[in-house]
């Protein structure tokens, strides 16, 4: 069946020479990396491995690096620690966060553990950093600011330097949801004021069930999962071992490759937005799509119809494989907040493309060809 | 280099049938089960089969079956939500338990939320069942249990039946750890009043990184990870699909070949016993070694001479793998917390030896050889 798989931002394939580079640990390599004898030393050296390369990757220091099973579990950790154990009782976030972030933030106001701002949103979808600077200055207590990096809907992309800075002038906590950006972006941490960050593998082409979290040494918090010595103390339970290397082959060839890589992606997108205006009356785009995007996301509204209407129902029949709002709201009939947000009554149907290395033009071709048939 | 592996309760080798069953999963059938789509239908089917069969086999609804990072995680969740959902003001709980247990009933206790009591242990290490029956008469609040069902490093088997018994009688939650006996002894969770049970994968030739997590439906808990909708609410993340797959096929694959697998394991273990009576002079067992003990844990213990602490070190350089006491302990130098709490001083060298249906009477004979000549 030839799939036409235009939701990068869902989940990605593993790529071969990652498997290929998880191979030995799931099969001879198989041990405890807590055991001290050889079997748990070379499973331990395949981590300690992983972080050094990781750590170089993002310029930071191995000793920052941590391992999780997802970009979910170290939000969890840097938010759920900034309150329990940085003394933030303030938390500043926005409306179009990642649920990772928006239900763990709401979780801690029902517990009446911290008060709540949302920032304000430009009609373009970014982040209005004068009302950020205004919350911050306005503060009244330790605060947390929680913001993505990139929206994995609209691809909007987050000025994190000068968020940095901002926090570091107000002295708050700054956490970012870097999902859809490490393994797609370049970092340079040792240059950027911030005190988490996240990652998840399978959104660059490496293994589900494996994130990364990078806490800034100036900042010491206790785990979210309490037993082992592993990771430091900071995060219990046997290492996804396979995971982890997986996580680093990943994020190693994301970084070799990408110069190329961003910018053959970026002409796709640009393609297929040029394509979809020449061909598609009305069709409009979310966010800031010509101007601070991921390279990767194309969100584009299609007016409400009947036939629109139908329209994720009949890519899927086609073996088009896109999202609605978010692998979360794939489904025509869910909102999302995101939208909700940003649109006071979204009146269309919108459509997020995201790409990677291995679409193509043709592609790209054949999915218009399509939708100029079904609407 | 041949190695001899006695090291099963630490972590087990992937079987290739587990291995070849998640193949599928970390190449082609990539998908965000997330997703409406047909990539995101197979996987979220790979997920959903899983479930049925891990249900199946332990006697429980699909419904009562979630997937988490691991056993550590799971053990976190229920102790977490007990506290915070279940009302439990009380903690009774053992000075052997896991780590996973012990470190987050530590946690809640200093952070003032429970009260915590240790139940007694008998000398042979199992808990003293009078003394837990009277400290759930005595419960002045809403009691949690938490008591591991084999524990990791002496093998003595729990009286779970018993145990959720007085649970039930005394309306306290029940907790077990069971990561050393899911996969490894039959479970009939409809029969058994548990509040909640947790697995690992790792321990029964499944992969690392994927935990199974047990909720009793009477009780209703909030989620340790809060953000997407996945698990059904109770756990954010984009499921770990390789991971789930393998744990179900793991599981099965355990309980097809159980009362061979397991009748072999044991004959290895007696093997042993017998042969380090026989030729090490003053050797003694840990726990309730001949009576109610896992088949796959042998505890022994050396008397301390000059040799006896090097012991693991030579173990180590003959390629013999393991352990002091738990992989987390594997170091001579460590002490363990399992066996201070049941010798009160203990002068002896502890080797755990742990088998799987991998190991042969040969190689218990060639690490008897070694030992001989090491002592």
């Amino acid at each position: 069946m030839h799939r036409i798989y235009f939701d990068n931002a869902a989940t990605t394939s593993l790529a071969p020479e990652v498997l290929e580079a998880m191979m030995p640990y799931l099969t001879e390599k198989f041990g405890n990396p807590s055991s001290i004898y050889s079997y748990g030393r070379e499973a331990r050296m395949g981590i300690e491995n992983a972080r050094k390369s990781v750590a170089k990757i993002l310029h930071a220091h191995p000793s920052e690096i941590f391992f999780t099973s997802g970009g979910t579990e170290s939000s969890n950790t840097a938010i759920t620690a900034s309150v329990r154990d940085l003394g933030c009782r303030h938390i500043i976030t926005s409306p179009i966060e990642h649920h990772a972030t928006l239900h763990t933030v709401q979780h801690l106001y029902k517990e009446s553990k911290v008060k709540l701002s949302y920032v304000k949103l430009l009609s373009n979808g970014h982040i209005d950093l004068a009302d950020l600077e205004n919350l911050l200055a306005t503060a009244t207590q330790k605060t947390l600011v929680t913001l993505m990096h990139a929206n994995n809907e609209i691809g909007n992309l987050l000025d994190i330097k000068k968020v940095g800075e901002l926090c570091k002038q107000y002295n708050a906590i700054f956490h970012s949801d870097t999902v859809q950006t490490v393994g797609h972006l370049p970092f340079d941490l040792e240059n950027t004021h911030v005190h988490f960050i996240t990652g998840s593998a399978h959104k660059f082409h490496g293994p589900k069930g494996i994130g990364l979290f990078y806490i800034n040494r100036d900042v010491s918090i206790q785990p979210h999962i309490h037993g082992g010595a592993q990771e430091r103390n900071m995060r219990a339970g046997t290492e996804n071992l396979y995971g982890i290397v997986g996580f680093a082959k990943a994020l190693e060839i994301s970084t070799e490759n990408y110069e190329a890589d961003s910018a053959y992606i970026l002409s796709l997108k640009q393609y297929m937005q040029q394509e979809l205006i020449k061909h598609i009356p009305a069709v409009t785009f979310n966010g800031d799509v010509n101007g601070k995007s991921l390279y990767t996301v194309l969100s584009a509204n299609f007016p409400q119809t009947e036939k629109s209407e139908m329209l994720l129902y009949n890519f899927d029949i086609n073996h088009i494989c896109v999202s609605g709002g978010s692998a979360c709201s794939s489904g025509a009939s869910q909102g999302s907040h995101v939208l909700q947000a940003i649109y006071d009554n979204p009146d269309f149907v919108t459509v997020r493309f995201s790409f990677c290395k291995h679409n193509t033009k043709e592609e790209v071709d054949e999915v218009i060809t399509m939708l100029k048939t079904l609407l």
